[in-house]
């Protein structure tokens, strides 16, 4: 019985996390400003609490709300304006003597530091400039405002530290940046982090039938395989060399790998086709040949099951994983999906992938229950609705066509001892286009 | 009464129809390999059917099923040999006579063509190699296959146009294309295409709090806003130039713009500060100053009610979309993905976003009921459940404070005139980094 998908994946897990260590320790440093979808190579926490000092949350004026307990439209409350503190001001700080016991307010703009505050709390809120009423003294040039309702203990003041507080963490090793990580990291000052290199990968298309050159003819194909696996693993941000077409050839396939190898540099090498078992299908031989190591060739996954995964000695140090592909697209990109993405995530220290699930809906026209068989674990394209709630499972779909595979936007997962699946029935899924 | 968020958006999207024409004169073409996540600029169909001719599904000899009809175990039915085609070879076309009256078959591997059937259906279907015993006579050199069980009518033959038909539509104008997109382009032999050029951004952060130079002291605070809208402007596809902090300063700001203006290049600019009523809320000012048309400046939203939105002349021709965002970054944020984002999408043909939907969570320490002001849109950070079933909105969200918002996942929309939603009500939310 062939290797069943759980411990097919954990496998692969397990050959990355040997990997890991050398991977991590080429990390760089990167501008917050090219950060985004990169991997960081170590936690990263917050070196101050933020905001750094109290700041008024809106304009207005900075007074006392103890003096203004009594204050109503019949008995307003009067404050002299001792200053104006904008944002990027320094705090007001120098007190004139109040005017007839009037007391002091200073006019302060959102984002101004409050003033500050010898004796306790003369200044601890902000009155909104919609609140009060302006008066001006032309013959003193003093300013004053009233206020008709009180004010509340430190309304409208943002507390220092309110925000982050440091050593709050703000994104954990292996998670990939997104733009909020970004605008916490600046808020906080960091401008360089820590990434991982992007892991390299290099890309081959086996088949004589591939369209690549001057002697193609009309019984030749398009290759489909090269340009899609090449997105989707640049899209998941690794650094991709598609390395082109490679003849079913023994010794052609030799020689590509052995110069790929010899680069010294691949963390993953993808090939897709010949691996399967028929005549044409030298990529298990070709492995064997150049000294790899198979850690297992064929699993219980439909579409896919020829899969094979080995890790090769690199030309100089070190090792690189190897993914024999299918050579059928949609198999390929099952294959790319559900072995070599865990391989990546487990090499960058992310944890596994948990599904979206939804429930699926079958056609109106058909039974309410699909039936799989159960000695597979299925990934088959489906479409999952708009709002995300419901799925839909390609009636049309073969390992070697692709316009069902376009029309889908995730993969709807049959676990293997499923036998069938009824309308209705709440499933995992995964997107296609990973995140 | 402020302008409501449905009229808003509704005039931005108009504007940029207006401007949509000068934008889509500038399309250029890109490499499949390229072209993830790019907008394409003309609809793109299948320029040929596919498969192109009829080709094997698995590694076998190509036969007559009629042949075949009475095979069994007791008795099964033999054919001769008489090529092998591969895939990439030409199909098998001179026949032998059969010798004692042996039907004829074709070795044939997987994506090889079938033979060609002058005399009808003598080849219709494939015969997988693990249905059939091989024998040789190795006097004669010739090779023999028996079967015994009949093979059906064409199987295991993909024939010719099972994929695409020519003139399917592979991508519509505006899509932006993902890797299965690509698949299928490669799929039909296309490998440059079509697309909008990226949307020029500039960016601008306002405010004499903000860190920038040599200026700085204690009580300034660090620009979130400046480095977040370039990461997720860019993660939409855009071109994005960071032009730096601003100072509240009319000149300042006037001659900021003007040069950017000058550049005769940006399609949008986006300021974020300076925006609302207060004594240095000086973008609207100087927007009227530069010759700017304001389409709106505050809408009745929850955050970000300041937003201004015009269209300013530029430097020798045409004109510029200016957005002036709010300074608290939270607002800054829903302001752009709820104004600005649709400027784009609709600039580039696109159509307007979907939400997803999800239930509501309420945390089991309060009422089941969360409240609103139903005067407002109002755009919540949330939470969307790793299943993404359901959604809870942050309690601590504020529009100045950047952790909660680092927390959150989507934003929540809470329409104008809803003034509660109860526990398990179902939602519309959109996620924070969209696709």
């Amino acid at each position: 019985m062939a290797l069943s998908y759980t411990d097919a994946v954990q496998l692969v897990e397990k050959e990355a996390c040997h990997q890991r260590t050398a991977f991590l320790a080429n990390s760089e440093k990167c501008s917050i400003f090219n950060a985004c979808d990169r991997a960081v190579s170590e936690s990263i926490c917050s070196p101050i609490s933020t905001p750094e000092f109290d700041t008024s949350a809106m304009d207005g004026f900075a007074l006392s709300s103890v003096a203004t307990q009594g204050a109503s439209p019949e008995s307003p409350v009067t404050f002299e304006v001792q200053g104006t503190t904008t944002a990027g001001d320094k705090p007001h700080s120098t007190l004139d003597d109040p005017t007839d016991g009037i007391s002091p307010c200073v006019e302060i703009m959102t984002g101004a530091p409050f003033p500050v505050n010898p004796d306790g709390d003369r200044f601890d809120c902000c009155a909104p400039i919609e609140d009060v009423v302006l008066a001006e003294n032309k013959l003193t040039d003093r300013r004053y405002i009233s206020l008709s309702k009180p004010a509340k203990w430190r309304q409208h003041r943002r507390l220092a530290g309110g925000d982050f507080t440091k050593d709050d963490q703000i994104i954990g090793i292996g998670e990939r940046v997104n733009p909020q990580h970004v605008m916490a990291m600046a808020s906080v000052g960091l401008t360089e982090i820590p990434v991982m290199r992007k892991p390299r990968i290099a890309i081959f298309s086996t088949g004589c039938e591939l369209l690549s050159g001057p002697s193609n003819h009309r019984f030749m194909i398009h290759d489909a395989n090269g340009p899609y696996l090449s997105a989707i693993v640049k899209k998941y941000g690794a650094n991709i060399d598609f390395r082109g077409v490679v003849r079913d050839n023994p010794i052609a396939m030799e020689h590509a790998l052995l110069e790929a190898l010899g680069q010294n540099k691949y963390d993953v090498i993808l090939t897709s086709g010949a691996v399967s078992a028929g005549r044409c299908d030298m990529i298990p031989g070709v492995i064997n040949s150049i000294g790899g190591r198979t850690v297992f060739h064929k699993v219980a996954v439909k579409p896919g099951h020829p899969v094979l995964f080995s890790v090769l000695p690199r030309g100089q140090e070190g090792e690189t994983a190897f993914f024999g592909l299918p050579g059928n697209p949609v198999a390929a990109a099952a294959c790319l999906r559900f072995f070599v993405l865990p391989y990546l995530r487990t090499l960058q220290c992310q944890s596994r992938e948990q599904p979206q699930t939804a429930r699926l809906q079958v056609s109106k026209s058909t039974k309410a229950v699909l039936a799989f068989k159960k000695e597979a674990d299925i990934f088959r394209p489906a479409i999952l609705s708009p709002c995300r709630q419901t799925v839909r499972i390609k009636k049309d779909h073969s390992p070697g066509k692709t316009k069902p595979f376009l029309h889908a936007n995730c993969w709807a997962h049959i676990p293997s001892g499923v036998e069938q699946v009824c309308d209705e029935e709440t499933m995992d899924v995964y997107p296609c286009n990973f995140d």
